[in-house]
């Protein structure tokens, strides 16, 4: 067996070491363009910041120990140009020398990963404007942060964006970021990135949803940014995180096929269209585990169980890669947000019939010093339960919930089964009623008829004429602090008392600060003989969809 | 409906208010026998440590409170002395006045709770032993701290037991532990709680493990405590954490039946054998989720499920309780130790197949700094890989890995779903590979045949004439600083070369520092034709049955 992988990195290394404790007989090279294997991608932000304060610490591990350790033949610098499906055979070019060569292969990994995108906007080869794919271009960013940087522009609130923006303060440079869409984080629900973009204005980053960059061009002291607002942003560093393309162009050159947006096409053991050629990683079309349609998920994790499925395929284990559910997680200063499963929006563009519900716990018992508040969004199916996707975001014990939600999905697991869970409970971990479990009681309430309730939009975008009569349960300290339009308030210890001054004739909408006392009222009003529901997460809620001007 | 539920705390509260909830309508009284409904019991130890520093933190909700949201008729320092269950009512006993009365009943609820051991050890009434399950034993507790304490003796290495020697410590307290097993925190396996002795004996704790007091003394300035070995330990304070027995005295007067442990017998909708009367919380046999075996698990999570559990059955909806995993977690100063499902023992005793394996990675990326060691022991069916229980000890993401793995367990998923699991990976919470997938890896490749693997017992153990050629992979530095008995150093980047040495005739055992490099050096031999096999979790798990004398 000879074995060529394409790409050393994430997917490409996890290949050829998992080939290579399948099979000590087969040769293995991996050819790799740039000048080092299988780097530590999701930490170069934080090196620009000096987190990560050594370089070699990015250096997960090296050609020369994949030679010795794994009997890897390992090129670096070295690009493959061609592949001639029929003879079977790549054409090869070093880098450092130009010779060009040929290898035969009796299998082929294409782990190219994907590029950064540059869109063609005037200017933006200019110096100081960069993409972050690798050390390459991480030596560079942060040798002109060394050199001094006062103020940075990010084009793109995405992950690595927002982490390049975290690090750029650290750094003391004056940040603003730049975003097309009108929300951080796009993959995200835009409500539930509202605490993250509070949270960036809060640390002093300028925040321009939104708006776009028109053009760069070169100024006295570094770059002016012009926005399609006419806005002018000088800058001596700008970031480009837009987004990624899958780098298809040998796979298409070769004819196989690709997806719509570019990703390589693979069956379920990661095959292309030619089956002696596998692809992995950013570079392929994958199946949304949750929806089933095909998708492109640039991350890690993935990536490296596609590796490791394509070389056991390889070598005639029975490997199927399930789908990916992306799971994702960033943090942002002192907040992570974290999403796993099918967003609100992908559900409302697949056009797939959903519920959801919102919870905010804390992510501890709160008698316990610490507890730090957590917002939590479940996805559900509304005839079976079925788990959907879900995002959280907050402090502490984020990533948790999410990890739990995550293997909930895959399990096929329902709302009803998050209500079951036992977890872990002392007070420095979580709660006797985790806030798994509480999304569980609230979720499968809703479903069971017992715990009607409205999502805040459908509440506020009432047709005229049907309005539902808002009840504001909480205290009237509480109230006075900020409620819905046209909301009156009957705190809920007085509600039974006061059951006259409900209308019999329009359904009542009831909400206190994050739904639990709203149940309650619910409750209390279902069973008197009013038609009511409880607004699902609350003021609290509310708040994400209308967030203060001030950002407070 | 007449709804008398004895007992406010955990089990009893929840299944009042999700009475309230089903039924505005019925009446609905809760005889609490403590002056308090609700309290934060697993906060009490951090009451007397100083981090909870007040206590209205502990008192979770209040009677008043109860009687205003939730309309419930509360009584505390009230008793239930008897049930007459044809007649359908109880005897009552006002605590303060004297007073008896009687109540009927349509349903009862027993949440009486647990109450912890006094073995009858001579001079065990002595002022200043102690026991804690509630606010009235805190304050003494605490008072008895606060008018000073240099010396104390905890009776019991459990949970209770270790939180307060942590909150002793806290306080400046000279703390010596007496544990009547060779292990602390008994529920866990033994190698497992390795860590945690050494970690308490850092810190100061001095630890007497398989030692028990045989009397208690008077003395000067305190009491003795008198063990079966002779030693005495002068101390101001004793506390007692030896466990708990079931408050059932009750139930059995009334002719209720309970199990060999005391537990009050109930079927999957928590109604004893009177279809009346439901008992729920720590008083209960439950089902084990895992081995389907009655149990007693007293935790405050699976006390909450089944009070709601019970009300809900009571007002018509068809719940059933599941069992319980017995997902339980510490914190022992700076180490989190935590396990859900089977342990190894509990396998062993009920006569189970099972294997194991052991990993020990970072909780996160290593190349990011802060990432914290953990152990992680994972029990799965040797043939169809069903996972049956899990323990973890260490630092940061303990309790994330426990809380996937009991929801994976709940799921009834295998150890080739831990493979799959896509867990949000950035490098502040997890790893491209979390440790979720390399336990996975591990026993997949074990249980596929394709990653042979010996416990340390067994290499350890092996029969006098057919010992293992053991081969420790590692560099010639780590071998220096300690190896397994008999074993001979081959660094695994040299075994290829040197497969001459190996033996043909012998079962060879190879291992290196957690696990990785003895994999590959296993595929290795395998491939040359040796009968290779991994010592699981390498020389750390090794140093887990085989601790340095020094504690180091």
């Amino acid at each position: 067996m000879k074995l060529l992988i394409i790409g050393g990195v994430a997917g490409g290394a996890s290949a050829a070491a998992r080939a290579r404790r399948l099979s000590e007989a087969a040769q293995i090279i991996v050819f790799e363009r740039g000048p080092d294997v299988s780097f530590a991608n999701c930490g170069l932000p934080y090196y620009v910041g000096g987190e990560i304060a050594q370089r070699d610490k990015l250096l997960v591990t090296t050609p020369e120990r994949l030679k010795n350790r794994f009997k890897l033949d390992v090129r670096v610098r070295t690009s493959v140009e061609a592949i001639d499906r029929v003879a079977k055979k790549v054409r090869v070019r070093d880098g450092v020398s130009g010779r060009e060569y040929e290898e035969t292969y009796d299998k082929l990994i294409l782990a190219p990963g994907a590029a950064p995108l540059r869109p063609p906007i005037p200017g933006i080869d200019l110096p100081g404007i960069f993409t972050l794919r690798n050390l390459y271009d991480v030596d560079r960013i942060k040798d002109r942060v060394d050199r001094g940087v006062k103020q940075a522009v990010v084009v793109g609130a995405g992950f690595i964006g927002l982490e390049l923006v975290e690090n750029f303060m650290r750094r003391g440079i004056a940040t603003t970021v730049v975003e097309l869409q009108d929300q951080v984080l796009p993959p995200f629900d835009k409500e539930m990135t509202t605490p993250i973009a509070e949270h960036l204005a809060a640390k002093g980053v300028t925040l321009l949803l939104a708006q776009s960059a028109a053009s760069f061009e070169q100024a006295a002291h570094g770059i002016k940014v012009c926005l399609k607002s006419e806005q002018r942003l000088p800058a001596q560093l700008v970031i480009l995180g837009v987004g990624v393309r899958p780098e298809n162009k040998l796979a298409t050159d070769a004819g196989l096929e690709v997806g719509p947006r570019g990703g390589i096409r693979v069956n379920e053991h990661l095959q292309t269209s030619d089956q002696d050629i596998y692809a992995v990683g950013d570079a392929i079309e994958v199946k949304d585990f949750v929806t089933g349609e095909p998708t492109q998920v640039p991350l890690a994790g993935p990536a490296n169980r596609q590796g490791r499925l394509a070389a056991d395929h390889i070598f005639g284990r029975a490997a199927a890669y399930r789908g990916t559910q992306g799971t994702a997680i960033v943090r942002v200063f002192d907040l992570t947000a974290a999403m796993t499963g099918a967003s609100e929006k992908t559900l409302v563009r697949t056009k797939r019939e959903y519920r959801k519900v919102y919870v905010h716990p804390a992510h501890h018992a709160g008698y316990y010093p610490g507890a730090e508040a957590m917002t939590l969004k479940v996805l559900f199916d509304p005839h079976s339960g079925k788990l959907l996707g879900a995002q959280a975001v907050g402090g502490a014990g984020v990533d948790k919930r999410i990890d739990v939600l995550s293997v909930a999905i895959q399990a096929g697991m329902t709302v009803f089964d998050l209500e079951e869970m036992e977890l872990a409970y002392s007070p420095q971990y979580g709660s006797a009623k985790d806030p798994i479990n509480m999304v569980g009681f609230v979720a499968s309430g809703l479903l069971r008829g017992e715990h009607p309730q409205r999502d805040v939009e459908t509440v506020l975008a009432a047709p005229a004429g049907q309005p539902p009569f808002v009840v504001d349960v909480r205290t009237s300290q509480e109230f006075a602090a900020g409620h819905f339009p046209m909301a009156v308030n009957i705190p809920v210890d007085e509600l039974r008392a006061r059951l006259d001054e409900m209308p019999q004739d329009r359904e009542i909408a009831v909400y206190c600060q994050v739904g639990q006392r709203g149940y309650l009222a619910t409750r209390i009003l279902l069973q008197a003989g009013f038609a009511a529901a409880n607004v699902s997460g609350g003021y609290k809620t509310y708040r994400l969809f209308h967030p203060k001007p001030n950002g407070a």
